[in-house]
Formats: C-alpha cells, structure tokens, sequence
C-alpha cells in the first residue's frame, strides 16, 4: 500500500523545471554515518544488525524531514519494487542486494532519503532537480545535525566521520551531479573533462554509479577524496567545475550546430524517426536515440516542450517501471522491448521535427 | 533538346503497373548482332567505325519499332546526359565508356533501343515491366527481324551469330530480370536460389550488372549460355524459374511475417524512421531501407499507394538524375545526399505506418 503510494507520485527532481536542467538533470549529496562503538554492519551478527535497525529508524522517524515519510524493510519488498526504487535513484544496489534488517525510509516529496545498513549504518542522501548542490547540501545538514543530536555518531577528531570503507573516511560525503553530455563527447572532448575532473579529485562514470558506461551520453560526476577538504569547500569546487563543464556543453552544441549543421540535424532527425516507428526497442538503444532527439529539442530542431517531461519518460523506461506500469503478469526482457517502443512511440508521436520545415 | 524531351519523359517501364512488380520489377532481353564481314567495333579503324555508325543507323532509322526514336552520338552526349541513360537502364556503362560512332536509337516509349558500336555493332534492347519475358522476345524478334531484311548479319549456320566476345556467341540473345528478393535475402535461401540458376544455366548479379552487389535487395537474373540452346527454350526456362522464385519469395515474406512479425514490423519501421527523418542519405543506403518499406508495403503494414511510385523514385534518387533534376550548377557527392534526402522525405512523407494502429 505505501509503497505503491510512493510509486504513483513522482519524486519532485524528476518534474520540477530547472533553467540548467538541460544539462545538469540531477544533484545529489549522500553522507555515511555510523553509531558509535557499534561493529559496521558487515561485522555485525544478525541480532546487532536488527538493534541497529530499530536504533537507526526509531531515531530517524522523529525527523523534521522524516515526516511521514515511507519506511520499508528489504526483507518485506518485492525484487520488483527493490528495483524500482534502484531505477529512482532511491536506494543502491548495493542496498537492493541486502536482507534483513536493511532498508530506507524515504521522505514524502522524495527528495530526502536514509538506507539502514547498507554498508554504513547510516546513508544520509538528498536529492535535487538541476545543479542545485549547495541547497541540497544546505538540506542534507539539517537532517544529519538533527540527526547527530539523537544518535552518538562514530566520529574521530583526527580522522572525521568512521565508515565501513575508508574511501568515505573522513566528511563521509559523496556529492555527485548527473549531466548529459552529447556535445562533448561527439566532438570527442570528455578526455580533456575526465582529465580535468580527476586533477580536481572528481570522477566522472556512468549512468548507474561506478563500472557503468554513459549511455545515452549521460555521465555521474562526484568527488573522490572524502579526506582532507571541509564539505563547503568541495562543494563549491564541484559546483565551479560542473558550471564551467555546462558552459563547455553549450559551446559543444553551438559548435555541432555551426560547424556541421545537417550532420547534428541528420542524426537528431533519424533518432527521431526510429523512436516514433521502431516496434522493439532494448533500454539502451532508447537511452542513446533519446539523447539526440534531447539535444535536438535543447537546440530547437525539435519542440523544447518534449524537454519538460523526458526525465520521467527515462524512468518509465527502465525494465522494473514497465514491468510495474504495463502488466501484472512477470514480463520477458524481449516483452518489455516491445512495450517500451509503445511507451515511446505515444510520448513522442506528440512532437514534431520542425527541421523539415 | 532532343535528350531533354526524353528525359522528361518517363520511360513506359517504369510506370507501368503489373500484377506480379512487386517482386518483379522489369524484363529486359538484348540481342547482339554483327554486320558481315565487317570488323567487330573493338578491331575496327577510325574509318570503319564510322562507315559502320552510318550503315547502321541508316538501317534502324527505318524499322518501324523506331519510328520518332531518339538517336544519339556518343561524341556530341554530355557526361551527365550518359550517366542519366545508364541509370535508366537505356545504355550500358561500357557503351558510355566510348566515344566517336559509338551511340544509341531509343524508341520513342523508351521500350526498345538499339546501341551501335558497343561491344558489337548492334545491342538491341527492349524492356518491359514486370514478368514479361515472352512479351519482350516477341518484341525484339519483330525488330531483329525487320534489320536482318536490311543488314546482312554476320552468322554462321554451325555457330549461330557471331560477336566479338565468344561468351555471345550463338543466340547472342541475353535475357534478364530484375527482382526485389528481401525475403529470400533475410531468410538467407539466396544461396540455394544461385545454385539452382547455376544449375540452369543462369546467373545471379547486382543492380548494374556484373561486379556490382545485391544493393537495396535487388538482383538481377539472365541466361549464361547463349549456344545449344534455342531463344525459346531458353525464355520459357527462364520464365519458368522466376515464376517459381516469385512464389519461393512470396513464401519466404509470409514465413517472416508469421515467424517474426514484430521483428519485421521493427525493421519495416525503422526504416521508414529513417528514410522520413534523414537529412544526409547516400544512395546505396537509400535503397537498403527503401527495401524494407517496399517490403512491408507489400506486406500491408504501410500504404500499398506507394509501391506504384516506388520504381520511378529509385531513379530519380540517381546520382546524375538528381544532378539533373535539382540543380543547373554540379553537385558534390554530399550536396546530393541531402537533396535525395529531401526527395525520399516528399515522397514518403504522404504515407503513414499503418502498424502502429
């Protein structure tokens, strides 16, 4: 029942309207916590495990953000939902793949959520439409302050925060910002942005967090050292990098767009028409077409309006939310190809290339 | 002035509409014949060559299939005007290789031609649509008869008439078909096909004859032999093996459409996609997906109407058609991919999938 609550409102970063969306689709902050002088839970036995869980969520629930927020057990979801909530960036996979005594409790707009015994104790995250990583560091204090006032954090003053991992020693922070790029990498620049990227501690990676490509030109970018810099400050570096790179992403496209006009036209036009008439259609190759036919709208080749609700029609893709949305019945990967060429067809049939005009 | 008449007007083959074009598009027979005792036009002076134009020329004026025809000498042809004539299937590329009393008699339909000093003195032509094989022997018979009365032919009652190339010998006569086999192609029987016409003396080949491929899944089909065997025989074989090809393709299209419609449909569609949406389109490529919607018109899941246009669009997608049809100034290879992308989007644009209801 709440669960399903939850999966018919959309969380509010995947509609609300940035003016930079159209590069920088999300911001994100996560924060590792633990209780002190208690084993990390891939140390814990089962019974310390679920008294961290009932420590972890009694505590959580009294939070201002945490009002009436949903809360589930891994041991209670269904692979489906398990899933589901992967596909909105609600819980990991790392997460996903746990039992008993892990789980999340997730705010009502969406925006803030809290996994209990993924490989911290705690992971604090908050989530932002837009290049919006200061606010969502400004929102993501709150709830770790009032949370740190409730429970005794395992805390060093040499070291910061202790985590089950030491690449999280230290602010215990992971900020990440999800871009898409077609123009930089088209015009084969991402070298010189990972490059860059890496000289300033960040990484840049796939869709779906590390070892995952960049499909459909979308790309992660978060910080790498959790140690030796205050949160404020490397945040405001990531902002001034990801600003920059939104910068370069315009210029890329204004260069595609000057330089080769009818070659950006003719690939925005025939990703168009194989997402309006393709009868079969594998989540990646949607991904890939879908990122032209963004780029065509983001440089008026086709109506900017489709630019509005694209985010979302990308989570209706993935497997487990046309599993949930378009049958009860189990469906097989060559059904769900199927069904996502319908969902496509309808979304875009709605739109028209206006480069032929 | 002359080749502008002709060229604005389509040929009959072209537009005529035939029960069974939709697989088979034209039937083609060509006759080669020598004058006696004369050099073969490769052995022929300067001198000779252009005795041999005026006595030939002089003789096919007179035949009453050439009543009104068109004739022209190699020497006084625009480049553009020969590529245009090769595209139409009117002359051979070896014809417009040549030069001075090398040229072409076309009849005013554009059915029958006559091609003087190419290989042999006379190439006579005819060319009908669809599966017409016999009509077209009946055809040429009345022309070859009607010079034989006027040019001694060179003919030996052992070997039949002689040409300068051993492999004419005999009839002289090649006959041919051009077939649309995307059925067989797809369902990989086309090797089965080839050893079957292998075995009948016949051979299987691309769009523009020897060396070319299978572009757009168009092949065509002629006789090997030209000796042993009489024109009858060989065109009652011929026409015997292609009806049965046309039902083993027809076969090969329902078992596609049964076993995997929605693959088909995908394909048919994305083709359609593209060809409606592209702003750069090469020509091989053109015809490749043409194809495919040629193939699902057929097959209903799009508009039949545009089958009976379908053949004259794949001339004027041409490059020297395109050249002629669209600009006084000469185009770049790259100036015509977009052009006959402009063409292929007009023409397609007025239809629709049906599938997608």
């Amino acid at each position: 029942m709440l669960m399903e609550q939850l999966l018919n409102t959309p969380a509010k970063w995947m509609t609300t309207s940035q003016d930079d969306r159209d590069i920088v689709l999300t911001s994100r902050i996560r924060l590792a916590r633990n209780i002190d002088k208690t084993p990390f839970p891939g140390w814990a036995t089962r019974q310390e495990r679920a008294k961290i869980w009932e420590q972890a969520t009694d505590a959580a629930r009294t939070l201002t953000a945490m009002k009436g927020a949903y809360c589930f057990e891994l041991s209670n979801m269904e692979q489906q939902n398990k899933q589901l909530l992967v596909e909105r960036h609600l819980i990991s996979r790392e997460l996903a793949a746990r039992g008993d005594s892990s789980g999340v409790m997730i705010s009502k707009n969406q925006q803030s959520s809290i996994m209990f015994n993924e490989e911290d104790h705690f992971r604090i995250q908050a989530i932002y439409p837009g290049l919006q990583l200061k606010r969502a560091w400004t929102g993501i204090t709150k709830i770790d302050s009032e949370l740190e006032s409730k429970i005794p954090y395992a805390y060093n003053s040499q070291l910061g925060y202790l985590t089950a991992c030491p690449s999280n020693l230290g602010t215990g922070m992971r900020a990440s910002a999800m871009l898409h790029l077609p123009g930089l990498i088209i015009t084969e620049q991402m070298n010189k942005v990972m490059q860059a990227a890496h000289q300033l501690n960040m990484t840049i990676r796939g869709l779906y967090g590390e070892g995952t490509e960049a499909t459909g030109n979308l790309v992660q970018i978060s910080n790498q050292s959790t140690l030796g810099e205050t949160e404020p400050t490397i945040i405001e570096q990531m902002n001034r990098f990801i600003s920059d790179l939104c910068h370069q992403e315009w210029n890329a496209r204004k260069q595609l767009l000057k330089g080769a006009p009818l070659t950006l036209k003719d690939r925005v036009g025939r990703a168009f028409g194989i997402l309006t008439n393709a009868s079969i259609l594998p989540t990646k190759e949607a991904l890939g077409l879908i990122s032209f036919v963004r780029l065509g709208a983001s440089l008026k080749m086709l109506d900017p309006g489709l630019l509005k609700e694209i985010n979302s029609l990308i989570l209706e893709l993935q497997p487990a939310h046309i599993q949930r949305n378009q049958s009860s019945q189990p469906l097989t990967s060559e059904t769900r190809d199927i069904l996502r060429a319908d969902i496509v067809r309808k979304y875009l049939g709605r739109f028209s290339l206006t480069i032929n005009d």
